[in-house]
Parts: C-alpha cells; structure tokens; sequence
C-alpha cells in the first residue's frame, strides 16, 4: 500500500472538523465512503463523489480504513462495539482508526476486540482544532501496531504534518490527555496573569508586549490573550468538549494515582462556567471566572 | 542626553545578572561606580575601569543615573528610603532604576520620597534570567514618567532589545508579576502533563514532540520539560526567588481583591519544596513534586 494507492476510506462524524479532515482525503484521489448524525454534514462531499451509507457497519463493510470522528467516549463505544458496528462489519485486515478524544481505557478494548476478528484499530486524537482541520496543520497522536500504523499513516497525514507512534493501543489518546493537561494550567496562568493586569490598572496589551516573548510566553498567551482582552469567547473548541476531555484525564490519573491539583482546579472552574451557560463558549471563556 | 553620551552609571548590586548587566553598560563606554555587599562580585568590573564606593549612598553622589538590582525588597527598601541612602544622597535631577523584582507598593513610596527631594525613581524589572542577561537579551518593564524613561532608556536597552514603559511608578513591578503569576500556572501544566505522560508508561520526549509545537506549547515546555525529563534541577532562576515573587503578587492581588487559585496552589506546591531543601534548585524543580 503506497501513499499514492487510492484506498476505499470511510469517515464516520462529519462534525466541523470531520467535513475538513474527510476533505482532504477526498482530494487526494481516495474512494469516501461516509455516515453522520445528520446527513447534512455529508452532502459537499457527496456531492463532489463521495458514497453516503446508513449506518456505520455499512461504511465498514466498504472500506480499508475507517476513520471515526464523533463526539463522547459513549459514542465511539456504541459505533465500535455495538451490534452491527465498526468492529463487527469490518473487512479482515481493514484498519480502523478513531480520531475522537476518548478514554484510553476504551480504545484498549476496543483494539482487543479488533484483533479477536483479525481487524486493526488505532487511536488516532488530534490537536490544532478546527483552523487546524481547516489547514491540514493537525497534529495526530497515534496509539496502536507498528504495523497498522505504516498502513493508516499515509492517510492520516493528509489532515496534518505530524502523526506519531506514540505506542500500544490507548497510547494515543493517553499523549492526547498529556496535551490537555498542559492546556489547563497554562490557560490558568493566561487567565491570572491577564486579570491581575486589568484590575492592576495596566494596559494588558502593553503588558503582552513585554511577556509574550519571554519565558511566560505560550501559544495560549499570544494566540487567547488578545482574544480575551476583547471579550471574544466565540468557539475554536468548545468549553464543554474540554471539560469532558478533562474528565477522562482526571479518572485516568485517579486509575494511576496522579494527583494533578492543577487539572482538578481547573476542571472545576470551567464546570463553574458551564453550569453558567458558557459550555459552548470556546476555552478561553475562563478568564470570565476572573471578571466576576 | 543622547545614546552616544558618556554617563557615570551607579551599579549596586553584583549577583550573577547584576554582574552581566552592568558589563553591558561598562562596555558601551559609560563610567561605572559600584558597591555591592562583597566586594567580590566587583572586582572584574574595577579591573576594567569601574570605580568602587564604600556605600550605595557614595555611589549615588557620583552617578547621573543609578541602577540596582539586590535581592529582596526589604535590601530595596533599605538601600533608597536608609539613612545615607539613595534617594538621600541622589544628585539632583539623577534617574534611579531599581530592577530587583520587588513590590509595587515599595516602588510607588520610593517614587514619591524621591520625587520629593527633585530625583527620579524607575521600577525596571526584568525577565530572562541569567542567560538573558549574560546575553543583553532582558525584556525590562519599566513603571515611573515618561521623562525620566527617555533619560533611562538609553542605558536599559544596553541590557536588552525589549524595554516598554508600562505606566506610572509601580507599572514595571506589577508587569513582572503578571509575567510571574503567568509562568507559575504554566508551570505546573508543564509538570502535571509530564508527569502523566510518565505514569502511564509513554515515552515522554516523544509525547513532547507530538505536543510542543501546539495549543499547549510554551517556553517553559520547550526549555524546562526535557531539563525535568533528565533530572535537571540546576537553578536558571532559584525556587526561593520565586516563592518570594509570589508571594508579592499573591498580597497585592489580595489588596485589590482578586483571587488567584492556580498562583496559590503553585506557591503551596513550591513552599513544601522548599521545606524540602528546594530552595536552591531551578523552579522547574516542581516537577518532583508530581514524582514523590
């Protein structure tokens, strides 16, 4: 399987992100086999050839690779291991490839029961959200095979640059995780350092013009600093998907007895603002805890 | 006053960066006078030409501008507001530049008592550590007038490219604690997502290559992660100092009633390393926390 072979790819969840990252399969010349929710979210790529089916195990049964993208662990679960599912549709020796954020411990058994029926699974998560998808600029975290990942990677980095083995199944969503933990403190001190500049009278953007090339400089900092000095909270990626990604990364820590201090705060505060109405708001709503 | 003048320039102050940092302004042609509590830290500098004085009071009476850069505020507060001090003994119409990180309270009564006596009084701290200081590349955020900015500028940026005034007396301080109360909340992202990425059995240099250059990127990922990665605790920037500029921006945030959980709990966090001999080791020594 060459990276210029054309492959029969299904792709499951045409969420925002989902519509970019089948794109750009699409456009490589690769056969889209599709399901969704809702049917909406597949009709630009049908359109421009894709092959819609009614259900997942359909999509399974037409493909080499199937590529999930929904929304909760539950989700990913019901589609891979429900009756009828990915996992029992699949044809031998297809790979199939879950890019949601999920639990560890469930793409392990998920990878299990793939096996038991001479299927690949990988788990595949992502950050760079949707400019990210948009760009083809994702960066994928891969757990899983050595062998299943050389046949899937080919795919995999048509939707971004960096795609790494970063071992067993589970292994992906786990580098995933570390990701979202070092998002959750880091916007912590975003937010703090941002608020005491406001109540201490300062200019914050004056402020960011001294701190962003320095040692407190982050991607958050440069890229939801500015954001939340102007009050915009629209959604890069929503409140309630990182609440739910923390989530796991707290049970997962709980399972390893980690105590993170800086992820429980943070978890909380940002449950705070969804019990406020702002889980659709984007992440950097949390410097709104410290207007209050 | 232009940036080619020759001025006497008051150093007080010669630790590891007061040393760099005055080299930077010997070598740009300025007459030096120095004291320091050791006459030690001194002695290269008198080599090449710089005069030492028995006081830092001494070392005002000689001085168009004068600079100091000691360890705590209350050594700030006694080397300006002491008998025979700095702003006793200033000339008329000299610049003094404290940039020790130390509080903005202190640096506003300083401020207004040199104000008083027909002296000018800058708070200039700087971030960058010693590197950035051996290496002229400070980022110095500077609190006081506009005038007695423009008369300090010029010798500032001899010590580093990023030299911003901030606001009135006190604005330098309190941006350094933004730029503090920032790191310490990414601080501990940086620990907490390692140290995940360790317990759940990844390789974590390759969890940081997958996630470095990402939403959760940082300088403090970049640079501190592989240090704490290979046991590496050797101080950039001692613990001890960095309790103590917590705790600053923890009492002033208290004073303006603003609550700043993450920038307590790091604080906690590193107060209990101290308690364990941590003092003297770099504050990415928090990552041991996350291994005990």
């Amino acid at each position: 399987m060459s990276e210029t072979a054309t492959l029969s790819v299904g792709f499951i969840g045409l969420g925002i992100m989902g519509r970019s990252m089948a794109g750009h399969i699409q456009r490589a010349g690769h056969a889209l086999h599709l399901y969704n929710r809702s049917r909406g979210g597949a009709e630009a790529l049908v359109a421009a050839g894709a092959t819609w089916h009614d259900s997942p195990g359909d999509v399974a049964a037409h493909s080499d690779i199937v590529i999930t993208m929904v929304g909760f662990p539950a989700d990913v679960e019901a589609v891979y291991l429900g009756s009828g599912g990915l996992v029992e549709r699949a044809t031998p020796g297809a790979v199939l490839v879950d890019m949601t954020t999920s639990s560890p411990e469930l793409a392990q058994r998920i990878a299990a029961a793939a096996q038991a029926r001479g299927v690949h699974a990988l788990d595949a998560p992502v950050s760079g959200g949707e400019g990210g998808a948009r760009d083809a600029k994702l960066s994928i975290m891969v757990g899983g095979s050595a062998e299943a990942f050389e046949r899937a990677a080919p795919v995999l980095r048509l939707m971004g640059p960096s795609v790494v083995l970063q071992g067993g199944p589970g292994s992906g969503q786990h580098t995933k995780m570390c990701n979202q933990i070092v998002i959750a403190s880091t916007m912590l001190g975003v937010c703090e350092g941002l608020a005491y500049a406001q109540r201490s009278g300062l200019d914050p953007q004056t402020v960011l013009s001294s701190i962003t090339g320095g040692a407190a400089g982050s991607f958050l900092l440069a890229n939801m600093g500015p954001r939340m000095l102007k009050d915009d909270f629209a959604a890069g990626f929503f409140t309630e998907h990182f609440i739910k990604d923390m989530g796991i990364a707290l049970h997962e820590a709980e399972r390893m007895k980690l105590d993170l201090p800086g992820l429980a705060l943070a978890r909380r505060l940002y449950n705070q603002l969804a019990a406020k109405g702002h889980g659709r708001d984007g992440t950097q709503v949390l410097f709104r805890h410290y207007q209050a």
